[in-house]
């Protein structure tokens, strides 16, 4: 058992059983609220239930996918909290993935003003990206991510053992934020990232630990995303943008496949607005383009792409903000870049080049 | 211009106008979403838009009244945030009474996962008792409150020059939180209370001092609500309940006029639980009633507020919290009582006894 000590709460990884059953014991709440979606209920919550069979526990479940990431799932949430009589000294576990986390935890934190919240990521997205740093929320007006607040989890417990029901698709999508850790502050896990053949045969504990010290170390710095945290929005300004479209359109989109196309993006915005060399940018498109083989972004987009740009929280007034690198392993913040460079940046995402 | 200074924020009372050019001035938000119904869009706006006018603002309003404190508006004030392209670099001033305070810092401490907010509070209620303590949130499923989050304005700006568009009911209601600090912690202040026979010409800046500063003394030793600071929910247990009730029903209760009420039944249970004298709570019986007038209770909705009552988020589990009065002017929590003896409570509740 792994444990990373944050300034509020700790991360546990491996085996979660006997540590959930003490947790629960010396806690007394009075109720326990499980979340899951219909993917979690069949492959997590038999384990899980051995464990809370001795508590006095109630499930909800709610559709997965992000697109059920909003208000009217809040709703239903809330509304079976309050028919279980759930008060402000019960828990919320969360057993999934980033959007039972996120909104399970947005809906624990404002339930009767606050109640304590447990995560249980069950995806390797969410046990490497969504279980440090406190941000909560859903999606509001086609935005992601856009009502929410910043709140710590009691624990988070990690467990390899969930992994193994997913499918190749989602592992990869979860990778993208692994590689994006070693991009912006570790070009030695980088180069260890690169020897990847194959996602099936990966030893996922071994790249989790040095990407949740990373991530650890950034948010510790500030928690409240005032600076240097924004180095984490690599990749991001463009795959919510990606992803946001995605959603309104017929095409699926996972989280991870929209960073990694927009890694390739700013990436490439980097090579002329921070200096990152050309090799390099090289070097990360071929290995994302190997691992993901991006779909080329239609030039009918771009305006709309664009347009949801703007619309981001990260933003300060009508700015674009951006996260670039200056090399491999440095992140630099705040940076912005003209209209035709974003579009020409969308073109950068194509697997023939 | 007299300043209450708390942990984490200032409240000024007096003339707003300086204070607020001077604040906006330093603070320099990228937008201010300024949030009002329309009362306060008539009465209050035009002397507040004289300062905004050199700032970059736009108006929010929603209609006023408890019965739109919910999800459905919060889900209107969210979208025109975004519409209006405000951020977490904005700022939201809330000009109006206890609902626009309370969901307006809501709705602000969630958008992107929250912004700065100002309240500026316009009714006898919001000024004294709203204005203090950092508690947000809205009305779900029929219960009060029951999503939101603690969070602490900017600053607090109280002008009694607000109070005269009120009408002499809401005036009343407001008063109703003034009777209720004076009898949990000061027994001197509600005997100069008790002198009061006409509310129409009281000096109020004379009462919300020391009101303010009794809620500031006891918020300050529990933030979090987790002891003391229940002593604040006297009268509110039973009032919470005839007022939740009042809004499903036809007829119309305004806040003050249900703890108003709360305090009657409240103070009868505390005879038997909690040691009050008879004559004290005749005394307090007295007031109330010369004051309020309230209508009897039907039994009809008894079972009704009872389980109005069970759903108060102040309860641990399943047992009613009460807040009981040992003397006048001073406050025993965590009371409990026998169903049966609520029931005569709520009989206690009539101008005729």
């Amino acid at each position: 058992m792994h444990t990373i000590t944050l300034q509020d709460y700790d991360i546990k990884i491996g085996d979660f059983r006997a540590l959930l059953h003490r947790l629960l014991s010396e806690r007394n709440y009075t109720k326990i609220a499980v979340l899951v979606d219909e993917n979690t209920r069949t492959h997590c919550l038999p384990t899980v239930a051995e464990v809370l069979h001795d508590f006095n526990y109630f499930v909800i479940e709610i559709p997965s996918g992000e697109s059920h990431k909003n208000i009217q799932t809040c709703t239903e949430i809330w509304r079976q909290m309050m028919d279980n009589n759930a008060d402000r000294h019960s828990l919320t576990l969360n057993l999934g993935g980033g959007v039972i986390g996120d909104m399970g935890g947005f809906c624990a934190s404002t339930f009767k003003r606050g109640m304590d919240f447990l995560q249980m990521p069950t995806t390797l997205l969410s046990q490497v990206d969504a279980s440090v740093g406190g941000k909560l929320g859903i999606g509001f007006n086609h935005v992601k991510n856009s009502i929410g607040v910043f709140n710590n989890p009691q624990t988070v417990l990690i467990d390899a053992a969930f992994l193994q029901s997913l499918s190749e698709r989602e592992i990869r999508s979860g990778f993208a934020e692994i590689i994006k850790h070693a991009l912006i502050a570790d070009a030695e896990h980088w180069q260890k990232i690169r020897q990847i053949q194959d996602l099936k045969t990966v030893d996922w504990t071994a790249f989790l630990l040095p990407s949740l010290k990373i991530k650890q170390a950034v948010v510790e710095a500030d928690p409240f995303e005032k600076g240097m945290r924004k180095a984490l929005n690599f990749g991001h300004t463009v795959g919510h943008a990606l992803e946001s479209h995605a959603l309104e359109s017929e095409s699926s989109l996972l989280h991870g496949e929209a960073v990694a196309a927009g890694m390739i993006a700013e990436a490439y915005l980097s090579v002329g607005n921070a200096g990152l060399s050309q090799e390099e940018f090289t070097e990360i498109k071929d290995f994302i383009t190997r691992i993901y083989q991006p779909a080329p972004v239609a030039e009918s987009n771009f305006s709309e792409l664009i347009h949801l740009m703007r619309k981001d929280k990260k933003n300060a007034g009508s700015e674009i903000n951006f996260t670039f690198l200056e090399k491999i392993g440095k992140a630099k913040i705040n940076g912005s870049a003209e209209i035709s460079e974003i579009e020409a940046s969308l073109k950068s995402i194509s697997s023939d080049s």
